[in-house]
């Protein structure tokens, strides 16, 4: 009961994981801001805020648009416990950890939950779902557009499709795509939206924001029994974020100065701009990592999500052995494989303030080194190489088309 | 869609209020702290720390000891649903909204709970508890060491008694007093306590610390039906939180930084001074509430909790305008009262870094003068020279027992 706990003096490791990212100096300064009271006047219109930002961001009007006070997970639960009651039917649309996590969370509702899985690697095909929803009433599909497990990127719209045919709500996981990648909630009439502030928001781990679709939330009010979750019921948790601001619970104060930071310098970049950004360096990082000789999880170039790349670990490497001399030799985080992809994959983030030319560089040089000292042959400095000659044809073409 | 988000410029205010409280400089500094991943080698050391210090202060060699990535009503929920399914029964007493919300979050599963109530001011009487449950197979009785709504500190001890003879796990909501009332949970036999870190730990708000008897983790093990909640699910949350280190869900890397150095300072002051500490504090400030003529909710002296003193708001007085003005022209924030105690009391809260002599004196200061301005006869001075005297009284019976 005695044991001395020192000072906190962690390494400065440059982030380069599916989340959390490493944050922008503004969005520390936001963080150690002297708190205020969460019923304070002045917090309300920090509220208001927060919620203007992030209707940018998700590109929606919907009413139902606020952080939920807990991590991306708990925005999955939140989408499907607030859809799902006994007697009702949902598809889920399986291909990575994060996509099955939403399936094993209908396991713990009374709703019939159907797996429509792909390989990992590849974007389930909305014609599966289709079949597998055709003659039956279905109440939700769901989704990630960024399955942040494998790096695959899934179209939203041939999901929209289906679900209008089906008359399902459309529940779309965007932990490892806001703000990186195209999305318009209204326009492509997704009904509920999750996210995570770490990831390419580059806010601190710990909210997750969601918006619901007038559609859904009138799904809500006819809803026969109560959300089996309270935490998680969004109804009564937007009567705080809402006008009335009931209180509900206490939210995490701090993290949502942080997350208003953030999401202000998102604005300040523009949508289009970050998303191009992040395809830009998200290219330079696969021509870098080809040229090693390194072989890409997801093949098909359009299935690759931008944020999170998938690399096939060589034959005969030692994962943990590689990402621990990332970590002692240049305080390089990157991640392993999760599940089934567990020592088959690193997963390496471009994530918000994460995707930037200097860190792909550096990231691909300290690689090369390693995978060096650990007996693989890699072509001298040929991963940097490709990489710059990427960037530079994407400024060349830029060029040509203005 | 083009609104313009500016700075980030909060007021400056002294939190009096039952959470989240003014935090120390130390504290925002560990907040601020550049990120690192949450499977980060590193970090699971961090984890270890905060656990050290969880069970330090929580004085328990639980193995089920971590904090959620969820507020404290994230915590009752976590403690009511992995303890019941269908077919259990529950007694929860109510003297309160937040033990309320036990019994209303215990409405969201398919248990049968029974509500044994006291009036808002007053604890629950075990024996009536004992009554209630009397012939009948009760799992779980439920009940708060401290009623955040209207400032009540109930006995644990009594309590431990009757789910003893009724053969019930004992879940204790302590989120308005770890750390600053005696509580020792494996002396007094606790099963499941949860708390919340933006009160007498004075952490940032985001997190609710958990402990779960070898007891009541075998209740969840014989468990015939699946914990409703996947988030919440105690048994997977910690995998993550154990000796695995088995990923469940990314936690609040800036929070756990900010919870763990608060808890340093907790345990640098010690459990017993820092008891002291708000025991002193709270009896000066009601010396001094009573002073200039006010009367408490909650008439009996040992059933005061000391981190919140609920003071009846006189005849004729607006709540709003006091506070608003406490606000505007001192930065003091204290908060009204919630549900059926809604201006009807002023709830004072002087937790862990707010429970200091500088600002009991100011506070009473700031009140007498608005007060005053707000017509009410106030004898002057009488406030400040009451809390003064009961402090010079605690220093001589100190220094006569020495």
């Amino acid at each position: 009961m005695t044991e001395q706990i020192g000072e906190l003096n962690p390494p400065n490791r440059l982030m380069l994981t599916p989340g959390p990212s490493s944050m922008d100096p503004r969005v520390y300064r936001a963080l150690a801001t002297p708190l205020v009271g969460h019923v304070d006047p002045w917090f309300r219109g920090c509220m208001d805020d927060v919620q203007v930002l992030l209707r940018q961001i998700f590109q929606t009007e919907n009413r139902i648009t606020m952080p939920l006070s807990a991590s991306g997970s708990g925005g999955i639960e939140a989408a499907v416990v607030n859809s799902l009651e006994e007697g009702d039917e949902a598809i889920i649309a399986v291909n990575g950890v994060f996509s099955d996590r939403m399936a094993v969370i209908g396991g713990h509702t009374a709703a019939k939950i159907t797996k429509v899985e792909a390989p990992y690697g590849k974007p389930v095909d909305a014609e599966d779902v289709r079949r597998a929803g055709k003659g039956r009433k279905i109440k939700m599909i769901g989704f990630a557009q960024g399955e942040t497990s494998s790096g695959v990127l899934t179209d939203v719209d041939s999901f929209r499709a289906v679900a209008d045919e089906l008359g399902a709500l459309l529940v779309v996981d965007t932990v490892a795509s806001l703000a990186a990648v195209p999305l318009h909630i209204d326009r492509q009439r997704m009904d509920i939206c999750f996210s995570g502030t770490q990831k390419a928001i580059s806010a601190p781990p710990g909210m997750s924001p969601i918006t619901v679709s007038p559609r859904a939330e009138e799904a809500f009010r006819t809803r026969k029994t109560k959300v089996q979750s309270w935490y998680f019921d969004l109804t009564t948790a937007m009567n705080y974020w809402g006008k009335d601001r009931l209180y509900h619970h206490t939210p995490p104060v701090s993290l949502i100065f942080a997350l208003r930071e953030a999401m202000r310098i998102v604005i300040e970049e523009g949508l289009e701009a970050r998303w191009e950004r992040h395809r830009v360096n998200a290219l330079a990082l696969v021509a870098g990592l080809e040229a090693m000789g390194l072989e890409m999880l997801v093949k098909r170039p359009a299935d690759r999500l931008p944020t999170v790349t998938a690399v096939m670990i060589p034959q005969g490497v030692d994962d943990v052995k590689v990402r621990n001399q990332l970590l002692d030799e240049f305080n390089i985080e990157i991640a392993g494989g999760l599940g089934p992809l567990k020592a088959k994959i690193w997963r390496v983030g471009l994530m918000g303030h994460c995707s930037q030319k200097p860190y792909v560089l550096l990231f691909l040089a300290a690689l090369e080194k390693v995978l060096l000292d650990q007996g693989v042959r890699v072509p001298s400095g040929a991963g940097v190489g490709a990489a710059v000659r990427s960037y530079t044809n994407v400024d060349t073409a830029a060029a040509v088309s203005r």
